[in-house]
């Protein structure tokens, strides 16, 4: 099932059932509890799709796949091979953008911007010292993320908070789908103008979501909608004002974004 | 002007204005735009405080004191002697509770619990890449709180999510002060079980509010409630369970708070 958020044409905001007929159904009550689907219909091209949710929180997981673990040691003189546990950090809400929403350089950005394709987890229930399989059962659903990242930033201040959470650099949507399974070889790929540039697989997280969801637990109360990022793969490189990019997850969806100057 | 947030005896939650009698009048309207004082009115004693607003972010400044940039040094190694800009990070919101809330230690918690008393500011108005003078103008008010820091995970985490994030880690109260001025000499004073144990003047944080506030909103749009903490200064230490901390800002008030085990 595919669950949106979106905006009609006069302006409501909604959420709804896509149906495979790119019919969207109007939903009321709590996507998280409990709701029921109307008959109030809507062509999936007639609507805006919106982030599917704002969440309370959002954590990446640290580095979670082998080649941007080498990519962190190139970039930092380290030279690990492993990570040991999950190292999350806080991704700043406020930089949420949606499906077909405008991704913003900064004006005074030292090194300009790149993409991070990855999948998200969407917590579904509140969720506190879960063990792994407890972990597993409090999630939602899934939907793909852009972990925009402006890397001086990254590599000088103490912590992500400009360089991943400055305005607009989360896009996340185009829905948010429950039924994915995470834990097959679902690839996550990354395209700038239809070009591929980065692929991975969800199968290949380091720490799969129930393992991220259990240890972020252990300290922080999880509220539903609290969206747990997978990390990402490879080297990512910079995009350009015009540039327009796609994270696609396959099986959940395509969320198209494009690249603009401040 | 004192502005609260409280729940009565049947378990009503509102906002309220404190007179110099300790009277709460209810207010009804939104605290960050236009509101009205009603007639109906509590006596303090008789209702319980809540952390004065949830906001959707908090930022800590990084070190904003001399002799905590002290006390850094020696538990990393460094030798910073000053500090170049603000180094923000992320405190959980989830971390928040209000006067009188216990904050637990947590069962898995490597070194214990430190206090850190802190002055905050709360954002009045939606604030985007403001200068100095801006900065200053979208202040609501100050409120106290306790930044409680767990020192393993700070060293050890590549962000502080935990160690100054994990649930009750963030207590916050007991009102929002709008006429205090922190540019002058006012104590922030901790106390444990009566005796002060830290003392430092909000008129000697290295960046100041309005430095603090412009810098954030270079990269993220501050909101209505978002609060920024002042840091702390000196060398805390670790508290036990049963003890009782205060933390005093001068012409704001005394928050206070038990620690538990888990």
């Amino acid at each position: 099932m595919k669950i949106c958020r979106f905006r009609t044409s006069n302006n409501e905001e909604n959420y709804g059932i896509i149906s495979k007929e790119n019919i969207i159904y109007k939903i009321e009550g709590d996507i998280f509890s409990e709701f029921e689907k109307t008959t109030n219909s809507f062509d999936l091209n007639d609507v805006q799709l919106l982030a599917p949710f704002i969440p309370k929180q959002m954590f990446g997981p640290g580095l979670n796949f082998l080649d941007h673990l080498q990519m962190a040691n190139e970039a930092l003189g380290t030279n690990a091979t492993t990570i040991e546990q999950p190292d999350p950090w806080f991704k700043s809400i406020t930089s949420i953008v949606g499906e077909g929403d405008n991704i913003i350089i900064p004006k005074d950005s030292p090194s300009g911007i790149q993409y991070e394709g990855e999948c998200i987890a969407v917590i579904g229930k509140t969720t506190r010292r879960a063990d792994i399989d407890t972990a597993w059962r409090s999630i939602l659903g899934y939907t793909c993320g852009n972990d925009i990242s402006e890397r001086t930033w990254q590599r000088d201040d103490r912590e992500f908070w400009r360089a991943k959470g400055s305005d607009t650099f989360a896009p996340i949507g185009p829905w948010i789908e429950t039924t994915f399974n995470p834990r097959e070889q679902n690839g996550m790929l990354v395209r700038i103008n239809g070009k591929e540039v980065q692929k991975a697989y969800t199968s290949d997280m380091f720490f799969d979501f129930g393992k991220l969801i259990s240890f972020i637990s252990q300290a922080i109360t999880l509220s539903p909608g609290d969206m747990i990022w997978s990390g990402t793969s490879g080297h990512p490189e910079n995009m350009e004002h015009g540039d327009t990019v796609e994270v696609e997850v396959e099986n959940i969806g395509i969320l198209t974004n494009k690249i603009v100057n401040e």
